[in-house]
């Protein structure tokens, strides 16, 4: 059995906590600078709140930072230098954010988290590290208890896996948004479109997916991008077009050249 | 049963052929403007290759032009004056391109169509108009022995659709070729990314898209938006990243003002 203290009550201390019911994983209890925030978490997961960081056991196993990015370095130098493993779940902070502490790991779940959708981890891809291989056992059994997908990374790597996660994730719900936009003005119903856009995110990593670019960009078909940008009324959307259909030329000449 | 005539022989004549396979559809033959892809198409799908136009015959119930935007036209004005409906598979064109006809009809799936790994429309769903009532009942039930899904789209409305479609679908795709070409320079594999982006396509279509939106650019999160500039080494994804980080916080700044 591991016993584990959770510090944050955010998205990730949330989706931890719940990952964790129904798992040999014991919650001692769960921190957070907002003292209701804590009392709250506590009851909804049954477990102890700490109402000061003074209170925190130094026994446990491991201490989960489940805090922001600007806030791992502080919450890591105010806790007292504890036994256990100190571990942060940031997709880009190095892990040598915990230095003051002995045993340091890293628990990153490559996982957009919804507080009001989260189920579990079981099929999420769990990127870790730790500052020994003694400690890297002990974060690896943690993570294999919550999902069947556990992957070395290193501080370097994760960086680059965040940034792409950013890249893809986060602009593609954008380019819905914009494609929603005009769709709305038109009084068209966008979900016509998850069809299309759910064979397209398997095609793109089932294959190659500079070879399976299609659209006018990629055939240089001027007229279908003139016609489209007449039809654009949002102004980023316009420079987005234009830009989007610039790199996708250029990328395919740079690939043959 | 309706007796059909496929114009083309590009991958969306083969997405039609394939999926009128095992439907009371009868293909009376296959016409392209290359005698051997006509040839070989007829010889795939055990029908008739017309090789010049003027052998097609006039009495056929549909004939679907499956040619280039750029030769509707043409190829509707070399054709006789048919009884049947002359039928276009364009996103972007409107019906009036099949104006000398008399019986126009339009059949647009919202589909990326890859010859190797299309299967069937029978969950696509298909635009479809008509220049009089009894005509869109044909094409209709022509739509209802493929798919499942079967709207009733009008030029102006199908122009916003495909648009539409190329800013999610084919800008995805690109967004995913660019987040593989920074990982591939670290040795890292891209499908690590594929659950998370599984994911992300259900929530913006099972959510508001603008309400879920994460990442930096929505926080206006300066130091990871930086940071996160600071290891692409591609100039477009750079400038791509800038505006489209621009875009998602100017989105809502105007939802809310």
């Amino acid at each position: 059995m591991m016993q584990v203290i959770i510090l944050g009550s955010g998205n990730m201390a949330n989706a931890i906590l719940t990952s964790c019911l129904n798992t040999d994983v014991e919650i001692l209890g769960v921190f957070s600078k907002t003292i209701e925030n804590s009392i709250a978490l506590a009851h909804k997961f049954k477990t102890k709140a700490y109402l000061t960081i003074s209170e925190i056991p130094t026994n446990a196993d491991l201490y989960l930072l489940c805090v922001n990015d600007d806030a791992i370095n502080q919450v890591a130098n105010n806790l007292p230098i504890v036994e256990g493993l100190v571990i942060h779940c940031s997709g880009l902070k190095s892990m040598s954010e915990l230095n003051i502490q002995t045993n340091q790991a890293v628990f990153w779940p490559i996982e957009s988290i919804n507080k009001n959708t989260f189920t579990d981890f079981k099929n999420t891809p769990i990127c870790i590290e730790a500052n020994s291989e003694e400690n890297y056992r002990i974060i690896e059994a943690f993570a294999d208890r919550l999902s069947k997908n556990v992957n070395k990374i290193s501080s370097v790597e994760r960086q680059y896996l965040h940034l792409a996660a950013t890249i893809t994730n986060n602009f593609s719900n954008h380019l819905i948004t914009l494609a929603k936009y005009e769709l709305d003005l038109q009084q068209l119903d966008y979900t016509i479109l998850k069809h299309l856009l759910t064979k397209a995110i398997n095609n793109s990593f089932n294959f190659e997916p500079s070879k399976i670019q299609t659209g006018p960009a990629i055939r240089n078909d001027i007229s279908t991008m003139q016609k489209h940008l007449s039809l654009l009324q949002n102004s980023n959307t316009k420079d987005l077009y234009e830009l989007m259909s610039k790199s996708i030329f250029e990328f395919k000449q740079n690939k043959h050249a």
